[in-house]
Protein backbone atom coordinates (compact mmCIF):
# COMPACT_ATOMS: atom_id res chain seq x y z
CA UNK A 1 0.00 0.00 0.00
CA UNK A 2 1.17 3.54 -0.74
CA UNK A 3 0.72 6.77 1.11
CA UNK A 4 -1.22 9.80 0.55
CA UNK A 5 0.82 13.02 0.21
CA UNK A 6 -1.30 16.27 1.22
CA UNK A 7 0.52 18.45 -0.84
CA UNK A 8 0.00 22.75 -0.81
CA UNK A 9 -0.11 24.12 -4.32
CA UNK A 10 0.23 27.34 -3.01
CA UNK A 11 -1.75 30.98 -3.24
CA UNK A 12 -2.25 30.84 -7.06
CA UNK A 13 1.12 31.11 -9.15
CA UNK A 14 2.20 27.55 -10.32
CA UNK A 15 5.88 28.59 -9.18
CA UNK A 16 5.05 29.09 -5.99
CA UNK A 17 4.60 25.11 -5.60
CA UNK A 18 7.88 24.05 -3.31
CA UNK A 19 10.60 21.73 -4.98
CA UNK A 20 8.99 18.77 -2.78
CA UNK A 21 5.33 19.45 -4.14
CA UNK A 22 6.36 19.18 -7.67
CA UNK A 23 8.55 16.36 -7.40
CA UNK A 24 5.60 14.29 -5.22
CA UNK A 25 3.10 15.42 -8.57
CA UNK A 26 5.67 13.65 -11.15
CA UNK A 27 5.49 10.16 -9.05
CA UNK A 28 1.84 10.34 -8.70
CA UNK A 29 -0.71 7.65 -10.07
CA UNK A 30 -3.51 9.72 -8.56
CA UNK A 31 -4.03 13.20 -8.02
CA UNK A 32 -7.43 14.52 -6.49
CA UNK A 33 -7.44 18.64 -6.42
CA UNK A 34 -9.22 21.52 -5.02
CA UNK A 35 -11.10 24.58 -6.69
CA UNK A 36 -7.94 26.59 -5.50
CA UNK A 37 -5.53 24.90 -6.68
CA UNK A 38 -4.43 26.38 -9.67
CA UNK A 39 -4.93 23.38 -12.43
CA UNK A 40 -1.32 24.63 -14.53
CA UNK A 41 -0.06 22.44 -11.80
CA UNK A 42 -1.43 19.00 -13.06
CA UNK A 43 0.68 19.09 -15.80
CA UNK A 44 3.45 18.36 -13.45
CA UNK A 45 2.01 15.05 -13.39
CA UNK A 46 2.34 11.95 -15.51
CA UNK A 47 0.88 11.92 -18.33
CA UNK A 48 -1.45 8.72 -17.07
CA UNK A 49 -2.07 9.68 -13.90
CA UNK A 50 -5.84 10.31 -13.43
CA UNK A 51 -6.93 13.45 -12.23
CA UNK A 52 -10.25 14.04 -10.06
CA UNK A 53 -11.56 17.26 -9.58
CA UNK A 54 -12.99 17.22 -5.92
CA UNK A 55 -14.53 20.58 -6.01
CA UNK A 56 -14.59 23.13 -2.82
CA UNK A 57 -15.57 25.38 -4.62
CA UNK A 58 -17.94 27.94 -2.06
CA UNK A 59 -21.81 25.75 -1.96
CA UNK A 60 -20.77 23.74 -5.21
CA UNK A 61 -19.19 20.07 -3.52
CA UNK A 62 -18.35 18.07 -6.25
CA UNK A 63 -17.43 15.53 -3.18
CA UNK A 64 -18.49 15.46 0.28
CA UNK A 65 -15.68 15.09 2.37
CA UNK A 66 -16.57 11.62 3.22
CA UNK A 67 -16.68 10.88 -0.82
CA UNK A 68 -12.72 12.58 -1.27
CA UNK A 69 -11.68 10.62 2.10
CA UNK A 70 -12.50 7.55 0.34
CA UNK A 71 -11.31 8.07 -3.08
CA UNK A 72 -7.90 8.44 -1.40
CA UNK A 73 -7.94 5.47 1.26
CA UNK A 74 -8.96 3.71 -1.93
CA UNK A 75 -6.50 4.49 -4.54
CA UNK A 76 -3.47 3.91 -1.61
CA UNK A 77 -4.84 0.60 -0.57
CA UNK A 78 -5.08 -0.39 -4.71
CA UNK A 79 -1.12 0.15 -4.54
CA UNK A 80 -1.05 3.96 -6.50
CA UNK A 81 0.71 6.73 -5.52
CA UNK A 82 -1.86 9.70 -4.41
CA UNK A 83 -1.38 13.15 -4.07
CA UNK A 84 -4.15 15.58 -2.74
CA UNK A 85 -3.32 18.72 -3.71
CA UNK A 86 -5.01 21.56 -1.79
CA UNK A 87 -4.61 25.19 -2.60
CA UNK A 88 -2.41 27.62 -0.23
CA UNK A 89 -1.41 25.05 2.38
CA UNK A 90 -3.09 21.84 3.49
CA UNK A 91 -3.50 22.93 7.65
CA UNK A 92 -4.61 26.55 7.51
CA UNK A 93 -8.09 26.81 6.39
CA UNK A 94 -8.08 23.80 4.91
CA UNK A 95 -9.40 20.29 5.82
CA UNK A 96 -5.97 18.95 5.99
CA UNK A 97 -6.16 18.04 9.39
CA UNK A 98 -9.86 16.01 8.48
CA UNK A 99 -8.49 14.25 5.69
CA UNK A 100 -5.33 13.19 7.79
CA UNK A 101 -7.78 11.73 10.72
CA UNK A 102 -9.71 9.78 7.69
CA UNK A 103 -6.45 8.13 6.74
CA UNK A 104 -4.98 7.27 10.04
CA UNK A 105 -8.59 5.91 10.80
CA UNK A 106 -7.71 3.91 8.18
CA UNK A 107 -4.50 2.96 8.41
CA UNK A 108 -3.02 4.56 5.61
CA UNK A 109 -0.04 6.19 5.51
CA UNK A 110 0.53 10.04 4.48
CA UNK A 111 2.70 12.46 4.63
CA UNK A 112 2.27 16.53 4.71
CA UNK A 113 3.82 19.02 2.43
CA UNK A 114 3.30 22.60 3.62
CA UNK A 115 2.53 25.32 1.38
CA UNK A 116 2.77 29.10 1.21
CA UNK A 117 -0.73 30.38 2.48
CA UNK A 118 -2.27 33.15 0.22
CA UNK A 119 -1.78 35.63 2.45
CA UNK A 120 1.88 35.32 2.40
CA UNK A 121 1.76 35.23 -1.10
CA UNK A 122 -0.62 38.38 -1.78
CA UNK A 123 1.67 40.25 0.40
CA UNK A 124 4.72 39.53 -1.29
CA UNK A 125 3.28 40.62 -4.49
CA UNK A 126 1.26 43.73 -3.51
CA UNK A 127 5.10 44.56 -1.82
CA UNK A 128 2.77 45.04 1.65
CA UNK A 129 4.48 42.84 4.49
CA UNK A 130 2.10 41.46 6.82
CA UNK A 131 4.59 42.53 9.76
CA UNK A 132 6.93 45.24 9.75
CA UNK A 133 8.95 46.02 13.24
CA UNK A 134 8.13 49.72 13.41
CA UNK A 135 4.63 48.49 13.30
CA UNK A 136 3.02 45.47 14.09
CA UNK A 137 4.41 42.68 15.84
CA UNK A 138 1.19 40.31 15.94
CA UNK A 139 -0.85 39.25 13.15
CA UNK A 140 -4.28 36.92 12.94
CA UNK A 141 -6.00 34.21 10.61
CA UNK A 142 -9.21 33.91 10.79
CA UNK A 143 -11.92 32.18 8.67
CA UNK A 144 -14.55 34.28 7.05
CA UNK A 145 -16.36 30.90 6.30
CA UNK A 146 -18.44 30.86 9.17
CA UNK A 147 -18.83 34.14 10.56
CA UNK A 148 -21.33 33.67 13.64
CA UNK A 149 -19.28 31.15 14.46
CA UNK A 150 -16.43 33.24 15.54
CA UNK A 151 -15.98 35.46 18.82
CA UNK A 152 -15.03 38.60 17.20
CA UNK A 153 -14.78 40.34 20.37
CA UNK A 154 -11.41 38.41 21.19
CA UNK A 155 -9.87 39.02 17.81
CA UNK A 156 -11.17 42.75 16.71
CA UNK A 157 -7.92 44.32 18.69
CA UNK A 158 -5.41 42.36 16.92
CA UNK A 159 -3.13 44.46 15.52
CA UNK A 160 -3.26 43.12 11.67
CA UNK A 161 -5.72 40.89 10.55
CA UNK A 162 -6.37 38.50 7.88
CA UNK A 163 -9.74 37.49 7.07
CA UNK A 164 -9.80 33.90 4.77
CA UNK A 165 -12.37 33.18 1.88
CA UNK A 166 -13.76 36.58 3.47
CA UNK A 167 -15.20 37.56 0.26
CA UNK A 168 -18.95 35.98 0.45
CA UNK A 169 -19.94 37.71 3.81
CA UNK A 170 -17.32 40.84 3.49
CA UNK A 171 -20.57 43.05 4.87
CA UNK A 172 -21.01 41.15 7.71
CA UNK A 173 -17.37 40.82 8.89
CA UNK A 174 -16.52 44.70 8.50
CA UNK A 175 -19.32 45.44 10.84
CA UNK A 176 -18.44 42.55 13.33
CA UNK A 177 -14.77 44.47 13.07
CA UNK A 178 -15.96 47.71 13.64
CA UNK A 179 -18.46 46.44 16.33
CA UNK A 180 -15.53 45.31 18.09
CA UNK A 181 -13.64 48.39 18.64
CA UNK A 182 -11.90 49.02 14.86
CA UNK A 183 -12.47 52.24 13.66
CA UNK A 184 -13.95 52.59 10.29
CA UNK A 185 -11.13 54.10 9.38
CA UNK A 186 -9.05 51.10 9.57
CA UNK A 187 -6.94 50.39 6.00
CA UNK A 188 -8.04 47.38 4.68
CA UNK A 189 -7.59 45.54 1.56
CA UNK A 190 -10.06 42.78 -0.19
CA UNK A 191 -7.83 40.29 -2.36
CA UNK A 192 -9.92 38.00 -4.14
CA UNK A 193 -7.58 35.18 -6.41
CA UNK A 194 -4.18 36.92 -5.65
CA UNK A 195 -0.72 36.47 -7.86
CA UNK A 196 -2.76 35.38 -10.52
CA UNK A 197 -2.81 37.40 -13.48
CA UNK B 1 20.30 48.50 -13.14
CA UNK B 2 19.36 44.80 -12.17
CA UNK B 3 16.49 44.01 -9.65
CA UNK B 4 17.25 42.94 -5.75
CA UNK B 5 15.03 39.38 -5.11
CA UNK B 6 14.05 38.64 -1.61
CA UNK B 7 13.24 35.20 -1.78
CA UNK B 8 11.74 33.28 1.56
CA UNK B 9 13.92 30.25 1.80
CA UNK B 10 11.43 28.17 3.65
CA UNK B 11 11.44 26.87 7.12
CA UNK B 12 14.67 24.39 7.00
CA UNK B 13 14.01 21.52 4.69
CA UNK B 14 15.73 22.77 0.93
CA UNK B 15 13.21 21.19 -0.96
CA UNK B 16 10.64 23.81 0.31
CA UNK B 17 11.67 26.63 -1.30
CA UNK B 18 9.54 27.60 -4.17
CA UNK B 19 9.89 26.70 -7.57
CA UNK B 20 10.52 30.49 -8.23
CA UNK B 21 12.66 30.86 -5.38
CA UNK B 22 15.09 28.30 -6.85
CA UNK B 23 15.02 29.73 -10.22
CA UNK B 24 16.01 32.72 -9.34
CA UNK B 25 18.35 31.52 -7.17
CA UNK B 26 19.80 29.42 -10.59
CA UNK B 27 20.09 32.86 -11.98
CA UNK B 28 21.80 34.61 -9.32
CA UNK B 29 25.16 37.06 -9.41
CA UNK B 30 25.16 37.60 -5.72
CA UNK B 31 23.26 35.62 -2.82
CA UNK B 32 22.98 37.53 0.41
CA UNK B 33 21.96 34.75 2.96
CA UNK B 34 20.44 34.65 6.65
CA UNK B 35 21.33 32.31 10.11
CA UNK B 36 17.69 30.88 9.27
CA UNK B 37 18.34 29.63 5.64
CA UNK B 38 19.72 26.14 5.19
CA UNK B 39 22.95 26.96 3.32
CA UNK B 40 22.07 23.48 1.26
CA UNK B 41 20.08 25.78 -1.09
CA UNK B 42 23.24 27.82 -1.38
CA UNK B 43 24.68 25.42 -4.21
CA UNK B 44 21.55 25.82 -6.35
CA UNK B 45 23.14 29.03 -7.24
CA UNK B 46 25.89 29.14 -10.08
CA UNK B 47 29.06 28.59 -8.78
CA UNK B 48 30.51 32.26 -9.88
CA UNK B 49 28.41 33.50 -7.75
CA UNK B 50 29.42 35.53 -4.58
CA UNK B 51 28.22 34.44 -1.09
CA UNK B 52 27.94 36.36 1.48
CA UNK B 53 26.65 35.47 5.14
CA UNK B 54 24.72 38.49 6.89
CA UNK B 55 23.98 37.00 9.81
CA UNK B 56 21.05 37.37 12.20
CA UNK B 57 21.69 35.11 14.27
CA UNK B 58 20.38 36.47 17.69
CA UNK B 59 23.10 38.97 19.17
CA UNK B 60 25.59 37.98 16.40
CA UNK B 61 24.83 40.19 13.60
CA UNK B 62 27.51 39.63 10.87
CA UNK B 63 26.55 42.96 9.42
CA UNK B 64 23.78 45.48 10.52
CA UNK B 65 20.62 46.46 8.66
CA UNK B 66 22.23 49.31 7.34
CA UNK B 67 24.78 47.01 6.28
CA UNK B 68 23.01 44.84 4.01
CA UNK B 69 20.72 47.21 2.75
CA UNK B 70 23.89 49.15 1.23
CA UNK B 71 25.56 45.87 0.00
CA UNK B 72 22.31 45.05 -2.04
CA UNK B 73 21.80 48.52 -3.80
CA UNK B 74 25.35 48.66 -4.47
CA UNK B 75 25.25 45.29 -6.29
CA UNK B 76 22.04 45.84 -8.52
CA UNK B 77 23.69 49.41 -9.12
CA UNK B 78 26.29 47.32 -10.57
CA UNK B 79 24.13 45.59 -13.07
CA UNK B 80 24.04 42.12 -10.88
CA UNK B 81 20.97 39.94 -10.31
CA UNK B 82 20.63 39.98 -6.09
CA UNK B 83 19.10 37.32 -4.22
CA UNK B 84 18.65 38.19 -0.80
CA UNK B 85 17.31 35.00 0.76
CA UNK B 86 15.91 35.20 3.92
CA UNK B 87 14.62 32.24 6.62
CA UNK B 88 10.88 31.21 6.43
CA UNK B 89 8.86 34.17 4.37
CA UNK B 90 10.64 37.21 3.80
CA UNK B 91 7.31 39.22 5.48
CA UNK B 92 6.61 37.05 8.91
CA UNK B 93 8.93 38.92 11.31
CA UNK B 94 12.13 38.72 8.90
CA UNK B 95 12.63 42.87 8.31
CA UNK B 96 11.69 42.41 4.79
CA UNK B 97 9.48 45.60 5.00
CA UNK B 98 12.71 47.22 6.15
CA UNK B 99 14.56 46.04 3.51
CA UNK B 100 11.91 47.12 0.82
CA UNK B 101 11.66 50.63 2.19
CA UNK B 102 15.75 50.79 1.87
CA UNK B 103 15.57 49.46 -1.76
CA UNK B 104 12.32 51.79 -2.80
CA UNK B 105 14.16 54.92 -1.51
CA UNK B 106 17.11 54.16 -3.43
CA UNK B 107 15.10 53.67 -6.20
CA UNK B 108 16.35 49.98 -7.26
CA UNK B 109 13.91 47.92 -8.48
CA UNK B 110 12.53 44.71 -5.91
CA UNK B 111 10.63 41.95 -6.42
CA UNK B 112 9.62 39.64 -3.40
CA UNK B 113 8.99 35.99 -3.35
CA UNK B 114 6.90 34.64 -0.63
CA UNK B 115 7.94 31.11 1.36
CA UNK B 116 6.44 28.29 3.47
CA UNK B 117 7.01 30.30 7.25
CA UNK B 118 8.24 28.11 9.85
CA UNK B 119 5.53 26.82 11.94
CA UNK B 120 3.01 25.69 8.09
CA UNK B 121 6.31 23.28 8.04
CA UNK B 122 6.53 22.75 11.19
CA UNK B 123 3.06 21.47 11.67
CA UNK B 124 3.39 19.46 8.48
CA UNK B 125 6.06 17.65 9.27
CA UNK B 126 4.88 16.57 12.77
CA UNK B 127 0.95 16.01 10.71
CA UNK B 128 -0.81 18.72 14.00
CA UNK B 129 -2.78 21.08 11.88
CA UNK B 130 -2.59 24.52 12.89
CA UNK B 131 -6.09 25.00 12.21
CA UNK B 132 -9.21 21.96 12.44
CA UNK B 133 -12.82 23.03 11.81
CA UNK B 134 -13.66 21.18 14.83
CA UNK B 135 -11.19 23.11 17.25
CA UNK B 136 -10.06 26.55 16.06
CA UNK B 137 -11.01 29.62 13.68
CA UNK B 138 -8.34 31.83 14.76
CA UNK B 139 -4.34 31.18 14.54
CA UNK B 140 -2.47 33.94 16.11
CA UNK B 141 1.58 34.80 15.04
CA UNK B 142 3.41 36.95 17.43
CA UNK B 143 6.99 37.27 17.99
CA UNK B 144 9.08 36.34 20.21
CA UNK B 145 12.27 38.43 20.08
CA UNK B 146 10.68 41.73 21.90
CA UNK B 147 8.18 39.86 24.98
CA UNK B 148 8.12 43.60 26.76
CA UNK B 149 6.99 45.17 22.79
CA UNK B 150 3.61 43.02 23.19
CA UNK B 151 0.32 43.15 25.13
CA UNK B 152 0.16 39.96 25.92
CA UNK B 153 -3.04 40.85 27.57
CA UNK B 154 -5.01 41.12 24.03
CA UNK B 155 -3.33 37.72 22.60
CA UNK B 156 -3.68 35.52 25.39
CA UNK B 157 -7.41 34.42 24.32
CA UNK B 158 -6.41 33.48 20.64
CA UNK B 159 -7.30 30.17 19.77
CA UNK B 160 -3.99 29.15 18.54
CA UNK B 161 -1.48 30.93 19.42
CA UNK B 162 2.73 30.27 17.52
CA UNK B 163 5.03 32.02 18.99
CA UNK B 164 8.32 32.77 16.56
CA UNK B 165 11.53 32.75 17.88
CA UNK B 166 10.75 32.21 21.35
CA UNK B 167 13.38 30.08 22.66
CA UNK B 168 15.48 32.53 24.37
CA UNK B 169 12.53 33.75 26.30
CA UNK B 170 10.41 30.55 26.71
CA UNK B 171 10.11 31.24 30.59
CA UNK B 172 8.74 34.69 30.12
CA UNK B 173 6.54 34.09 27.34
CA UNK B 174 4.84 31.34 29.30
CA UNK B 175 4.46 33.53 32.46
CA UNK B 176 3.11 36.43 30.51
CA UNK B 177 0.34 34.08 28.39
CA UNK B 178 -0.92 32.36 32.10
CA UNK B 179 -0.61 36.02 33.65
CA UNK B 180 -3.45 36.84 30.54
CA UNK B 181 -5.74 34.14 30.87
CA UNK B 182 -4.51 30.69 30.19
CA UNK B 183 -4.46 27.86 32.19
CA UNK B 184 -0.91 25.92 32.73
CA UNK B 185 -2.31 22.89 31.55
CA UNK B 186 -2.83 24.40 27.90
CA UNK B 187 -0.63 22.26 25.21
CA UNK B 188 1.73 23.24 24.28
CA UNK B 189 4.78 22.07 21.78
CA UNK B 190 8.43 24.01 21.70
CA UNK B 191 9.87 23.78 18.45
CA UNK B 192 13.47 24.49 17.02
CA UNK B 193 15.02 23.41 13.87
CA UNK B 194 11.64 22.27 12.47
CA UNK B 195 11.74 20.38 9.07
CA UNK B 196 15.30 19.62 9.37
CA UNK B 197 17.18 16.35 10.16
Amino acid sequence: MNKVYLVGAGPGDPELITLKGRRLLELADSVLYDHLANPALLDLAPARAERIYVGKKKSVHAFSQEEICAMMIDRARRGLNVVRLKGGDPFIFGRGGEELEALADAGVAFEVVPGVTSPLGIAAYSGVPLTHRAHNKVLTFVTGHDVHGIDWSKIGQSETLVVFMGIFSIREIASEIMRNGRSGETPAVAVRWGTRP
